[in-house]
């Protein structure tokens, strides 16, 4: 392994001396790990709480988990790596596709530049999906808890996962199928001794409960064990989340939508303005696509006073035109649409009411995907010496603060 | 009893002619009351949300207790009631103090002005501090829990209350100190037939349990028997809060707290500036008196350039001279400082640190006072046709709906 520093996106990272994780930990606003703390779930983090080094960063926006992991692995923003959601409308196909291809990605990863400079690297995510993105052009081995069972030496750079796990392949709507990647984390850990891991989860019980819940505690219960014992094995760990989470349903508990597309269709006629909810993906039974972020594809006439119209309806927090929210947000401005559409804390944005799915929310809905949900913690199991706390820190800082700070 | 409307505050205000009953549940953030509904705790009210009228409305900033009873009984911001807070600098005296004496109120209540027009009034509060505002110059009943078993036919209209209530005199920190008040309120229902009855309770348990919480769904579940017994009894019921309630802890679970008084020691020199937060009262043990608004006076000489540098810090979501804060907020400009200070929403202002005793917080922080506790509900038990969804809401349009608009 190369001992100079690789540069990646105009930032430098040194390479691992200890074996360093990284950890994504999905929709985990900052209040779950307060309560699981006060509560007594979490002793071994209350610890790095108190000796290592905890901040509250900001995530990109939209707050989402493609854009965000993205984010955190290559040490950008989207205007950087391109990736602004994991669904957008393609104008070049007119035609509105899933993100989930490395071809939309503009900027290599620390990932792949750390495994080129001759480090040992895994990944471990939870959804197939973001497998691909977080893997391109990445020498070591990369597979999701998803299709686990279907890891091949040739894809995944491993095979048998499943034995090296002692775990079935989780379902898709699970905690397991988290859990699933810290313990594959710390067999491959103590196995394989990575130099740097990647281990992303997915949202699936933040969507659901609240934090200080008792299923949410028993969450964090099962993420403190795991990286107690990768600490113990001498891992460097940073802890960061994708986004935050909250509550977005009304007074009965029925979800708080603003539907746009039915908004526009009125005010422009039906189908002249295009809503994009770039929250949309495969897995929608846990949030019915619905998010606290939407772009707008205007027609090209008629279509002057929509964001002012917008921009009065209660519960709206933002409207920004497409350059002015490619500036604030750092968004590249060619893959969002004409308006950019953010919500209150407490609400979410559909498209036409008859496109969400909503009989499958068991519970209130929780959702991300606005300002709102920006803060997610960044917490690194070493304490760094003279940080900066009045800067403000991103989710994108945790590998710089791991490889160049905290080893 | 007259049949003509009273005006109060620029405001026409018919006779009730049914029961009517104004409930303000102190620290009612919305969700308590969605996730009580969705747990199947408030079967009563969930009809209600159904049937009647559900609104979200804003209250008045600083969102505290004081200023909003307040608002809800003058039906005015506290420009017009001068009640802005529930404790002040008064320049007059060059001294601190709590804002409990009627002397402050500038405005009638609506409740003196049903009373002087012939109706039965009846107010129960949870402590004392609250009632001699409430009652001022009102006939009729009014008394608190704390002090129900002194209550006098001189003093508050009413004696042997705790006989009729049949209960025992609760604890100033206590779910019993607001379930006093409802079962007051039923059984003055039934033997007095008050024509108006405002029932304000305390939020000792929304300081401590977050919506969904098992401690706090059972006092909604406690509520939602007492609404079901009064409108069985035939009243017509409006319902909203003086404030909503937010976490406000670090990480480690910790209080999230700003000491803008040592700040400012340190920016101008010893107690030159003076930090007034206007949620101190006596009873701090559930909030150390830790809130997310604070005023600032400063030295006539060598202050510039304060308002930046607060505005600077993170965590710090306004910072406001006096008039933009008065005229935004409609506050009395002569009863707050140089400058108005709202913290983000998890995130508290305190004075100097050595003067809050947090040692009595059993569990983490959860606080109010800022723009991100003013969402809260406004519900009527009877549907309200032709209401504007559009406009703002504001909860001291209580009266307005419950007695020109749902009988």
């Amino acid at each position: 392994m190369s001992s100079s520093p690789v540069t990646v996106n105009g930032r430098s990272y040194r390479l691992p001396q200890a074996p360093t994780v990284v950890v994504c930990v999905d929709g985990c606003e900052p209040d779950y790990i307060a309560l699981a703390v006060a509560g007594g779930h979490m002793p071994y983090l209350q610890g790095v709480l108190a000796r290592g080094t905890a901040l509250v960063a900001d995530c990109v926006i939209p707050s989402f988990t493609n854009p965000n992991n993205l984010s955190i692995v290559t040490g950008a923003p989207p205007s950087v790596h391109g990736i602004c959601g994991n669904y957008l409308y393609d104008p070049a196909t007119n035609s509105e596709v899933m993100m989930n291809d490395p071809k939309w990605l503009r900027a290599p990863t620390i990932l792949a530049a750390l495994a080129d400079a001759g480090a040992n690297v895994a990944v471990v995510t939870a959804k197939d999906k973001l497998r691909r993105l977080l893997g391109h052009k990445m020498r070591g081995i990369c597979f999701s808890s998803e299709k686990s069972a279907e890891a091949t030496v040739e894809d995944n750079g491993i095979d048998g996962v499943l034995q090296l796990v002692g775990m079935p392949v989780p379902d898709v709507y699970s905690a397991e199928l988290s859990e699933f990647i810290f313990a594959a984390g710390l067999k491959l850990l103590h196995a394989r001794r990575p130099d740097m891991m990647y281990l992303s989860t997915t949202d699936y019980i933040q969507h659901k409960h609240a934090p200080g819940d008792p299923v949410a505690n028993a969450f964090y219960a099962m993420l403190d064990g795991y990286l107690a014992q990768m600490d113990a094995a001498g891992a460097v760990i940073a802890l960061t989340a994708d986004h935050g989470m909250n509550a977005k349903f009304k007074l009965d508990a029925s979800p708080n939508v603003i539907y746009l597309q039915d908004l526009l269709d009125e005010w422009l006629g039906a189908a002249r303005a295009r809503v994009i909810l770039p929250i949309t993906d495969p897995y929608v039974v846990h949030h019915g696509a619905l998010g606290s972020f939407a772009t707008i594809y205007l027609p090209a006439d008629g279509a002057t006073g929509m964001a002012e119209r917008l921009r009065a309806l209660p519960g709206i927090e933002l409207v920004l035109p497409r350059e002015e929210a490619a500036a604030r947000f750092e968004l590249p401005a060619d893959r969002i649409g004409d308006l950019v559409v953010v919500s209150e804390r407490n609400v979410v944005l559909g498209s036409a009411s008859t496109r969400h799915d909503l009989s499958q929310l068991e519970l209130p809905l929780r959702s991300h995907g606005g300002v709102s949900e920006q803060r997610v913690p960044l917490i690194v199991n070493r304490p760094i010496a003279g940080l900066d706390l009045a800067r403000r820190w991103r989710n994108f800082d945790a590998f710089d603060l791991a490889l160049n700070h905290a080893q």
